[in-house]
């Protein structure tokens, strides 16, 4: 790890500890915190000091990790039952990412792998730091793998408009969306970036713009409301946006404002991007409206900056997330190439 | 005027000078600001102190009748060159709202019309100021009839979408669309109001669901992102904006993130209503594009209540309003009733 906050993955392992960027912070203050609680690490997920689908579901990884560590088991079931425990409260931290089930799915499978083959509790501690640590790296090849098959779907150029922040910040490192922006931009294309906003929490004019700053990549943040404006009126080339969990339809749960830009983008004929590795997938949900979606707190949208933005006692609606239906989107871009439609058949297809 | 702050006009005449309600301090104070001069009340309009195309227009004319008083002029003459050069200076203020424009030339024709039939100069004075208080009394009235007529249009127990505020505080009293509200609410049909917040300068956020609450009327208050997964997965009966210039063909400015609800309402199929005088009716612009839009700094993005929510350096782009195609528009309320499809045809009839 190095001073440079490019270089620093946003969730890793240091000295029995997990570690994370504190992204509420950016762009003001560059800070990592460290837990030697799971527990804490659910409420880190929860309060959003870590964010985005894929850095998620590391940090789940990473949650039972260290649950393994700290558990005084010193017998594979008792341990075992210490996991089931970290488990459930890490589930129980978001709603609707599925990465968070499936990397918890995959550390206990790999459990009860390393028990199956005879490992004792502490062999099966160090298995699944191991396993942990390989999610965090996948995710790095895989975005880089997503990144280069979507590059080649951005023309030298383009302006694009991304929505809420799937950078490096969302994943391990280098991103989802804005992982196909950087390799856009590293393979030498000249293109502009409209950073939407992201209300309530603003990750697109915090965390994306700190993103694409620090990698001098030319942009200009707008409010969520402007996109239309900026389709109907300019040359827009493309929208990108990640995702937190994909129906087997291809109907899209992702930061709320996203089924709003989709639909503009649609009628304006601009190409609608779902850039998301394949353990957003979930081919149990048969479509969108199955996904749970997330209803956080007033406090978000009646506050900014911790300051009161409407009157006292004034109600809120808060759905962190929408469902973007599958007939807005042009493509899915995954770790196994470019997804086009039928969605329900080539998803289905692709992840055999 | 009282205390209470429904019954105070958002601008008005007092002992020679302009008055405002600074819309800027609202919900957290209530205080009136005092203008004895134009080039003041042109600076309110550009400020924001008071905003809302019929508001604007009323502060404009109150602006000519203002410039007027403070003319040194004893002959129509040289009373005449200096209500130009105000008109002047008003007429900057701000570029897209048409009542400005409207307002201005109402009172410089009746300036015109008083000096040919003999008025001296503080005949024209005392004229320009009736001609003024004129405009503002007929603005509450035309609201009230624009109520009657939209809250037909509201099925009782309704939920409505509503963006940026077209209250008593964008009018002189009353309210454009949130009148239609209003009016229904009168009328003792049960309503529920989402309450768009209107990104960058939350005029949703701040004055409707301040103007909701005086009311008594029940709400809830939404990021302008958030529009489409309410009208996609809960019941919506409508929506409602205000309107700052409206082209022959029906096309609409009005405040930016309209377009976006226009076009996620017609995805599912809710009706979308535009409310507004005739005075915002320009017959001699023919379509929405050619309607000037006015581009306001980037530090209302880039900053909310003074604080900085982006990094350091970055660039913002800030269009205040964007056009909705009339094909998106169901209809329009005016006071001389609901005007349907084809616009083209039904506005200049109705304007005849």
């Amino acid at each position: 790890m190095t001073s440079d906050p490019r270089d620093t993955r946003t969730v890793f392992w240091d000295n029995g500890q997990v570690c994370m960027i504190d992204q509420r912070l950016i762009p003001f203050e560059f800070k990592i915190n460290h837990y030697d609680d799971y527990a804490q690490v659910a409420d880190a997920i929860r309060t959003m000091v870590v964010r985005g689908a894929p850095a998620i579901g590391a940090a789940a990884a990473y949650g039972i990790a260290l649950a393994a560590r700290i558990s005084r088991a010193t017998d594979v079931a008792s341990l075992q039952a210490d996991l089931r425990e970290a488990s459930d409260v890490l589930a129980k931290s978001r709603p609707t990412a599925v990465n968070l089930f499936w990397a918890i799915n995959r550390m206990n499978a790999r459990a009860q792998e390393l028990i199956a083959g005879g490992a004792d509790a502490d062999s099966v501690r160090a298995g699944l730091l191991e396993e942990a640590n390989k999610v965090a790296d996948e995710d790095i090849e895989i975005n880089q793998r997503m990144g280069a098959y979507g590059a080649a779907l951005v023309p030298d150029g383009a302006t694009i408009i991304h929505h809420c922040n799937t950078g490096a910040l969302a994943t391990v490192g280098w991103g989802t969306a804005l992982g196909v922006i950087r390799s856009a931009h590293a393979a030498g294309k000249h293109i502009h970036v409209l950073v939407d906003e992201t209300r309530p929490r603003l990750q697109g004019a915090r965390l994306t713009s700190w993103e694409l700053q620090n990698e001098g990549i030319p942009h200009t943040v707008i409010v969520d409301g402007a996109s239309g404006h900026y389709l109907r009126r300019t040359k827009v080339d493309l929208c990108v946006v990640g995702a937190d969990r994909i129906a087997a339809n291809g109907d899209t749960a992702n930061k709320i404002g996203t089924y709003n830009l989709a639909v503009v983008a649609k009628a304006n004929n601009v190409p609608f991007y779902v850039v998301a590795p394949f353990s957003t997938i979930d081919l149990s949900i048969a479509h969108g409206d199955l996904i749970p979606i997330e209803e956080r707190e007033m406090d978000e949208v009646l506050r900014v900056n911790g300051e009161r933005i409407a009157p006292v006692d004034v109600q809120a609606g808060n759905p962190a997330f929408d469902v973007t239906p599958h007939e807005y989107i042009t493509a899915i871009v995954t770790e196994r190439g470019v997804i086009y439609p039928p969605f329900d058949v080539n998803l289905r297809k692709a992840s055999e």
